[in-house]
């Protein structure tokens, strides 16, 4: 197999030349740097036998024939966040890129099942806040009601934003049409965590992407003056708070992959002379498993219900957001474990926690997977984002052996 | 004794209507509210044979000449913090003008001792962020250099408005020419705190003034995705803070009157999505006894240091402000108790968490004691600040008496 691995680096490096700058990737959806950066991969693709054109959303579809119409989907995406990293949905693209060259090369332009490779559009919401935003348009979960009057920084709607790229926001789920003849779907991304630096591996399978319960929850106790109020008498909103940000982890640590986060607390009236009267926080619970999910879910409300009682305050949750676990396929899983053992030796089975463009594929009822490469420092979104050469090669290498495997799967008989 | 609680009420009505919005009391120091009361004030001494000057931090001394010129103080503030309370301040002042009367007319204008009520200036430090600042210049504590360039919401600056006033600040320590004399100070404030309420009792002797330690507390953790960042792995500075908020509960609860407070919680970067990388928390002890309060700063800081080690995180400690704690005098402590055991039946000792004026002159090295009536639900620097009428009569009526009692004690040959 004629996969370069070194060319794929070499695609990343040049990609980030144009479109980085010193605080890192630049290539914010709808903006002039993501537009430089498609059109840039436009011009990678004028050697090969492709057809390409731009869904209702936006995306960029590329199209290699094969024998049969039944399609292997290769994909990620080329937007970024401000002062990204050079790997964070680019890698997928350009791994994909390379596979694909290969396999035009391997099959003479004819493969057994027809190859598209996707670049979906703003994966990463980074300008109007939704993220997935071509993906859920192919995958028929789009939200055009609650995101037309979408605004960024300046003002300016994501519908206009949409108008002058193109695109009619009324009309993005005509990138269902993409679903057709769909077979199976495949995505390479960064692990961002720090699981398989953890384990020294090089290279993991993705089980799903984690269902998440997004929670706001405001403790109601008495603000009152620290220096005249008795320790007895006081109902400390604060108090019930910290109680519930240390019972959530023994929560989570029931479970292998679960994990439980109070990411803000805020305190009023917050100064230094007053017991808390209110406490906003926030919770965000993830695991693969809805049942698991469920039931911390339940066990956090209990316990916080628990300790307000112990506090003498009073509690309230309010949902900010959920989806539901998203598993992949498990007969892709086994062929992604086998590609990666033949390339690295070992490889590892782990869910991914932050959400990606192939949940709304599987959601679509597209059997997915994912493959993930290390993260240094489990660092992502940042200019210091990074993975070491040899596993980005490695990488592309398991990458083009799995490719190989799922053509072969969706080409036998079912 | 002609002491007549009846008309302590109607004056602070009286003050109330004259001083007093739909939000509250507006007597911030230094504006024309605080003016007018004042200006109202006087008008109540004409009728009495005394004399009356504003020293040069402001502080209005009215004299009533006795047969020695050693001196009872009796003071209070008239100043109030916006949105204030009815009470907060006027009560000891206008209670201690009907001391004045009484004493008047039971002495025939000539008592044994001299005299003195005072209305410190600027209590509540509201306007500027610095309190007991009347007081402190009288007890020789004052703070001009760093004080004189203190500005309010508007950028004026302290030294201007106090000029606008008649006042030079660099000549505030003069104030401290009024202490010649002085022979003892009394001072009746609400508690602005449940223990009275609790124990079902009008009126107690305070103590003294608990000493305060307050200090920032900084954990730095690291900042990770909420989703891929593994529980087993992480560095929360959340955590590490929770704990703190919690522990300081055993350590102030070891000891009888001890308070410990986290007011203020900070958490960043403070988004759902993401474990909390630092953390800010402010600290607020306070105890009666130095020793106590040292113990209670060690214990703090020793747990944060042990929460920061659990957490693998660091920590770190900036004083905001302390003070020591200033006790009252035992022999007005003792004839306090009685006055009120004659008038009320029971009394009860306890120490103020809040500061007063008092505690200024305590500092001064001249015999203070100061006594608390009841607050209604702990609530004071709030419009729903109130206390019984029953409860203010009594405490005029044993303020009454104990100024018979400290009178004496100063006569008495030492």
């Amino acid at each position: 197999m004629p996969v370069n691995p070194k060319r794929v680096i070499a695609d990343l490096e040049e990609l980030r030349s144009l479109t980085a700058d010193e605080h890192g990737a630049q290539r914010i959806a709808w903006g002039p740097v993501w537009l430089k950066a498609q059109a840039w991969f436009e011009t990678k693709l004028e050697a090969l036998p492709v057809e390409r054109h731009y869904d209702a959303a936006g995306n960029l579809w590329v199209t290699l024939r094969g024998t049969s119409d039944r399609a292997l989907l290769l994909g990620s995406h080329l937007d970024s966040v401000p002062n990204g990293g050079w790997l964070d949905g680019c890698l997928g693209v350009l791994t994909a890129l390379e596979a694909l060259r290969a396999i035009v090369e391997d099959y003479n332009g004819r493969p057994p099942v027809t190859i598209r490779l996707v670049d979906w559009a703003d994966e990463e919401g980074a300008r109007f806040g939704r993220s997935l935003f071509g993906s859920s348009a192919f995958a028929g979960t789009q939200t055009i009601a609650a995101d037309r009057g979408r605004t960024d920084h300046d003002g300016d709607r994501l519908e206009d934003v949409l108008r002058e790229c193109g695109f009619d926001i009324d009309r993005i789920g005509d990138a269902g049409k993409e679903r057709a003849n769909a077979a199976a779907y495949l995505e390479l991304h960064i692990e961002q965590g720090p699981v398989l630096e953890e384990l020294g591996l090089p290279l993991g399978v993705v089980l799903g992407t984690k269902g998440v319960e997004r929670h706001a929850i405001t403790f109601l106790g008495q603000e009152a003056h620290s220096g005249s109020t008795p320790m007895a008498v006081r109902r400390d909103a604060l108090a019930a708070a910290a109680k519930l940000a240390l019972e959530i982890r023994p929560i989570a640590r029931k479970h292998p992959d679960s994990v439980a986060t109070m990411g803000s607390v805020k305190t009023f009236p917050g100064i230094v002379t007053a017991v808390v009267g209110r406490c906003e926080a926030t919770l965000d619970m993830r695991d693969l498993d809805a049942a698991v999910l469920a039931q911390m879910f339940d066990e956090a409300q209990s316990a916080s219900q628990r300790f307000a009682e112990q506090e003498n305050c009073s509690v309230e949750w309010s949902r900010i957001w959920n989806i539901d676990p998203i598993p992949f396929h498990p007969d892709l899983i086994e062929l992604c474990d086998q590609a990666i053992r033949e390339v690295a030796g070992v490889s590892h089975r782990l869910p991914s926690g932050p959400l990606h463009d192939a949940a709304e594929v599987a959601r679509a009822g597209i059997p997915t997977v994912m493959m993930f490469v290390q993260s240094l420092n489990g660092l992502s979104h940042n200019k210091a984002e990074d993975t070491k050469h040899e596993h980005l090669e490695l990488a592309a290498l398991a990458y083009a052996r799995l490719t190989e495997k799922i053509m072969h799967w969706i080409a036998q008989p079912s």
